[in-house]
């Protein structure tokens, strides 16, 4: 069994304990971007891993959801922001760059653009993780979408003048948490293995919402984040998938499909262990 | 195995090829109003049945839902009618009489008065199928909450000068489609036999949905509605389970949970066929 994983931050709290073997898992861990992590997972190279929201949605009939278990914010997220030279009223025609690392942030954004702005920008993607910084300031651009670790460095670096919290915008639109990750299973792997990696997920994720001040130290010493910004992320997080996030979520993937950029589908979970 | 059905018009496009023998599935068929078979499956006398959809919320941590399958509108249900003396936003503190044959437009109602129309009758709960009109008449109220048949014969009637239907009040408010009834299976039903029925009833519905048009003769036939009346109320009703239709159940258990009315949770599908 392999079980991927994101390195970033906000991935702290489910795998942690995993990370120190508090809790162990039969499977080897796989660690890159989400927008990595989906890839691996269609192409059958991952049996488990977090993916991106909009990747489920668009290989539904070939995973099953992990229940109970998401990345979400009700509100603020921070790490995905819009960061803007000019109000979000005024980029029609402009150029916003987006990070290639994200694919359900990508797709959120042009909802936004398109039906709650009301702007038609030019879009450009590109690679802009923590280590990309430097060469993504080299680029002309109207405003960059960033996310993970990468979009805390860069906010709180105040070089733009309008800054939008993705997170915030969604909850503003429709009322609704946002989810940005899931963990899927690819649908023939063993089921008893994909329910024990479940079990192992739920337990270090315990462990983790336990230790957040730690796991925000920890951030704090691999980022260079500031220690509070850290802390304030974790706790704006949610891992939980309930019918409030499941509302968020589905509204999402009915607005996508609306649009065309998903197919139509419905979620289907992994009975829980 | 045992399935439940309801007798009413809605659920004739989803049961009629099984009632001809068209398709045939390996199971007793048993009949009641959606609040009998709800009681029949929460006691296990059913392995799988069309329930009310907060009677799956109620007891998700016992049900799979069989994927693909509900009972839903987007707009106008014409079955679920609030029949008022009054103006909804003149009900506060008027007597409602609410059908016992639903918990779903029961609580809809609730959230609707609670939080739309912004008023606090008191709610009284009454037999109100077709055979139990005449009675009904006899109670005193300011407002009556009819569903099914004897929703579509009492307004029909014209007795009541404000008529609300419940599935256009949703829509309105939330502009997502509204699913009454879901089709769920004990979760220690076997799991080969629930995945046979879920194929069995997919086909009847296949089956049924060409062939709404002598279903609405037989609807016509059976309860002396006007065909025209059938007809509508078939077309207007959605028979699956897709991301818009999730948005809607999710967004309405999320209220409900907001509210205590029904504990927090998750949904868990049986794998498809």
């Amino acid at each position: 069994m392999r079980l991927g994983r994101i390195p970033w931050i906000n991935c702290y709290p489910v795998y942690a304990a995993l990370d120190r073997g508090l809790v162990t898992v039969d499977a080897e861990l796989i660690s890159g971007t989400a927008a990595d992590l989906n890839d691996l997972l269609a192409a059958g190279e991952l049996d488990v891993s977090v993916v991106s929201a909009v990747e489920y949605a668009r290989n539904a009939a070939a995973y099953h959801l992990l229940p109970d278990l998401a990345i979400t914010c009700d509100g603020p997220v921070h790490s995905v922001v819009l960061l803007s030279r000019r109000p979000v009223h005024e980029l029609d025609g402009a150029t916003v760059l987006r990070s290639a690392s994200s694919r359900t942030s990508a797709l959120l954004l042009e909802l936004l653009c398109r039906h709650r702005w009301r702007v038609r920008p030019k879009f450009a993607t590109v690679r802009a993780e923590s280590t990309d910084l430097e060469a993504l300031r080299g680029f002309p651009h109207d405003a960059v979408l960033v996310i993970g670790d990468a979009a805390l460095m860069l906010a709180a670096e105040g070089r733009y003048p309008y800054v939008v919290d993705l997170g915030s915008a969604w909850k503003d639109w429709t009322g609704l948490p946002f989810v940005f990750a899931v963990w899927a299973a690819r649908r023939e792997a063993e089921h008893g293995a994909v329910q024990r990696a479940h079990r192992a997920l739920l337990a270090s994720r315990a462990w983790g919402l336990a230790h957040l001040d730690e796991l925000a130290d920890l951030a704090a010493a691999n980022t260079g984040i500031a220690r509070e910004v850290c802390r304030a992320y974790l706790g704006d997080l949610d891992y939980a998938l309930s019918y409030r996030h499941l509302a968020g979520l589905t509204d999402f993937f009915r607005r996508l499909a609306q649009d065309g950029l998903v197919p139509d589908g419905s979620l289907s979970f992994i009975t829980a262990a």
